[in-house]
């Protein structure tokens, strides 16, 4: 298997089926801390540099959030006008330089492969927050660990899964790395919904099916939604080449009550990277769903930091030495009531 | 009296008599930490999530500096373009999310309301740090502080007050708020000096005058200053309706060491929310009265602090354990040895 | 010798040479533990405001990693459009009210003298990261930290040394107060390398010369740099007077490996503030210089964390008792594996 201490964590094709089942069982041993019944604090002292040269509020709090829940302090930088890059400094320089006032990095940054780059000039592990359009796995990991904990309930595992992945498909990257990280298993189902022009990139139906596993194809919601999992993503209005063709597809992709009535199972768990769009035109996963259990969701989102508390610990390695750094809780946590 | 271990904290409304003076109560028990006599780590590991959708620099860091004070993490999130909520995400999306990774969260947004909308979606405490028109509670409660802690020397307490609010009293939130704790207690007398187009809102003045206050209303300071407290705002001149109206008024509302000697009692106390305008054209309160023990809007922004620890000990169920979790303090420090 | 407790550290002038040795000392005793063999928390529970009115991310993080690596917190400001400064607030107020949230004060502003300014009205010691084109007095200190480190091995001190600097030597405030550290050392000898228009001040020159110090101009790399230690900076094509001045220069005071290689000696070393431009309009210090030893530049950015990490010590007086707080380094660091 992988070694994960002082090792970068850059893309989901480093990992074999053996580092995932690591990476997914160290993050459920995160979820007392997460959940407040105990805290740990075995990283007191350590220094995450959170680099988010590209806006997000979410995935950055998240990866924040996870250092500080392991005891850790956090440096921060967003925005990219606030760097030396501006000036011409390289991402090498940029990377030896800030990761000698670091003992990890997260790095999120709006260009393609910039993450790699930087962690070349890196002294310390850096963990791909998402650069551009090529990958989040983060992302791919914690919706993945989503996958296998909303099927436990139903006696149901990762080999086996009937996944529904819906929406814009060719551009987003979430759905690729998850794709890529499904070939892994046995016996896999996957439909892909988009429009014809949003289908899911060749390359990427070519991995699933190269490893065995059956992709049905369609641009239409109907019968395709009797599944385990449906993974919804947002369709933003300019990806359409022209709006015509916006207009064409409005409101097909969109999930409902009425939609999951009529076309899912009753087990049927419904996932989505967030943001989820409420504007009325876009409305890809409308808010009467949100007293549906199967409404993952937000425990999706929350996994977010089990896996990330799990990746900052395999690459400090000190994933066998969370217990020996625990104290109690002593203030009021309704998370903490709600297990 | 109200629960406050889990409560969310949005509005002077919710405090009654005895609730504030809960809240009073246990901000002057922070004293000695925030003047670094000792110090408290009882929140040591919890997490605070300071969202500061609207620029602030003294409210945002006089939240992060006392969660700080109680031993705990702070994660920020400064700018509205910054965040998800671009992307048309709900607040109620947003709290769901950010209180995952929160034990408490303290918000400032642009429009009034926000915060409320936000509250219903978080699993922990949220604390309002002002949203757009609407309330600045944290703010009243340390105004309120302030008041009872100047009087205390002089014998007096916020039962019989003789209060000044002067300046933009239409538009200033904190002198609305202030107005509504202070009708809370008994036999107070309120004189308002505000140019007559930027006159108190008559439903403050009639919160008061309901609970059996007297209100005195004037455009001028002569007459007006000889009080316990003033409480002074600053004049925007775009509030004026033209810029006849803003020249008419130019200079009448500003306090300078003359006007002082010349209409106020010897211990009258000098108020602000801050910041003051030192440019000349405004000018509200002269650096002539730097000087002045009287003056006391640096004591008041500091007390700010204190408010503030006690609403994060207070909502996460701390406040008897203070003493429990204390530590000395080993660097130097100016504030210890003012005492 | 100055006292460092409850000290300002605004300018270079404020040192004399037992007070840098002082500095210098401390620093070195911060290497342990920046380079993760153990950790210190003696300020655990101190804030940090990091004040940063003007965008850096090196400085900015290495004064942040600096004081979480003595147990702090940080709190932090940056941007001028976020903070009431823009409303008319006056420095002196603004920190007046900062300081009162805090235990020390790191500041950057784009003004000259307004860090100064602002420490008059802090009642907590203020460290000036950067006033405009006044000063940068822990730069001087780091490069100072990094000569004396740098010639250690080769049996020579700042006695005695034999520097270049070069570049825009006009408006670089970091050769200026590097020039004002070094004059109080002896027999110094300082070739000043640069175009013309953009030579070294006069001011800068006299204090060398006055005391004792041997000072050639030059526009000329050639021969002049078989030195002990060359200091490159960049030189900002806007800064000429005309495009065809710039024209004229364009390449000639680029260091490179064959530039190196020709001209300097085996023991030469090269520093430089960093970011070096890569691009190649500039490319004042190439690439391919990377695998050099004698290349310092990375050694010089890291002996900024331990030079903060000094001051924040000595400023809070507890520059004596870093072993009394120490724990071990219970998580994977290349670092300290290096030693």
């Amino acid at each position: 298997m992988m070694t994960f201490e002082g090792s970068h964590i850059l893309s989901v094709s480093q990992f074999d089926r053996e580092a995932i089942s690591k990476i997914l069982s160290i993050s459920a041993q995160m979820a007392p801390y997460a959940m407040r019944q105990k805290r740990c604090h075995v990283l007191d002292g350590a220094i995450l540099n959170n680099l988010f040269f590209e806006p997000s509020t979410r995935t950055r709090v998240s990866f924040g959030a996870a250092f500080n829940l392991l005891g850790g302090f956090v440096r921060e930088t967003v925005g990219e006008e606030n760097s030396s890059l501006a000036k011409g400094e390289s991402l090498f320089d940029t990377a030896r330089v800030i990761s000698g006032y670091s003992d990890v990095i997260a790095m999120r940054h709006p260009q393609m492969h910039s993450v790699s780059e930087f962690a070349k000039g890196s002294s310390v592990p850096v963990i791909n927050g998402g650069d551009g359009a090529n990958e989040h796995p983060t992302q791919a990991l914690l919706d993945l660990f989503t996958i296998q904990s909303e099927m436990k309930p139903h006696g149901k595992t990762l080999d086996g899964i009937n996944m529904t992945l819906m929406g814009d498909l060719k551009h987003g990257r979430t759905v690729h790395s998850l794709s890529k990280l499904l070939s892994l298993y046995q016996n896999v189902k996957v439909t892909m919904i988009a429009p014809n022009a949003l289908q899911m990139p060749d390359n990427v139906i070519a991995t699933l099916e190269d490893a065995g596993h059956q992709v049905i194809l369609s641009d239409k919601i109907e019968g395709n939604l009797a599944c385990d999992v449906i993974y919804q993503t947002r369709i933003q209005q300019e990806r359409f080449a022209s709006p015509d063709e916006a207009e064409l597809y409005r409101g097909h992709f969109s999930l409902n009550k009425e939609v999951y009535r009529q076309y899912c199972k009753n087990h049927t768990v419904i996932m989505h990277p967030l943001p989820r769009d409420s504007r009325p035109e876009a409305n890809e996963l409308d808010n009467d769903l949100n007293d549906l259990e199967n409404l993952a969701i937000f425990r999706q989102a929350q996994n977010g930091v089990l896996v990330r508390m799990a990746l900052f610990a395999l690459t400090l390695g000190v994933e066998e030495k969370l217990s020996q750094y625990e104290k109690s809780v002593c203030w009021y946590s309704a998370k903490a009531l709600s297990l």
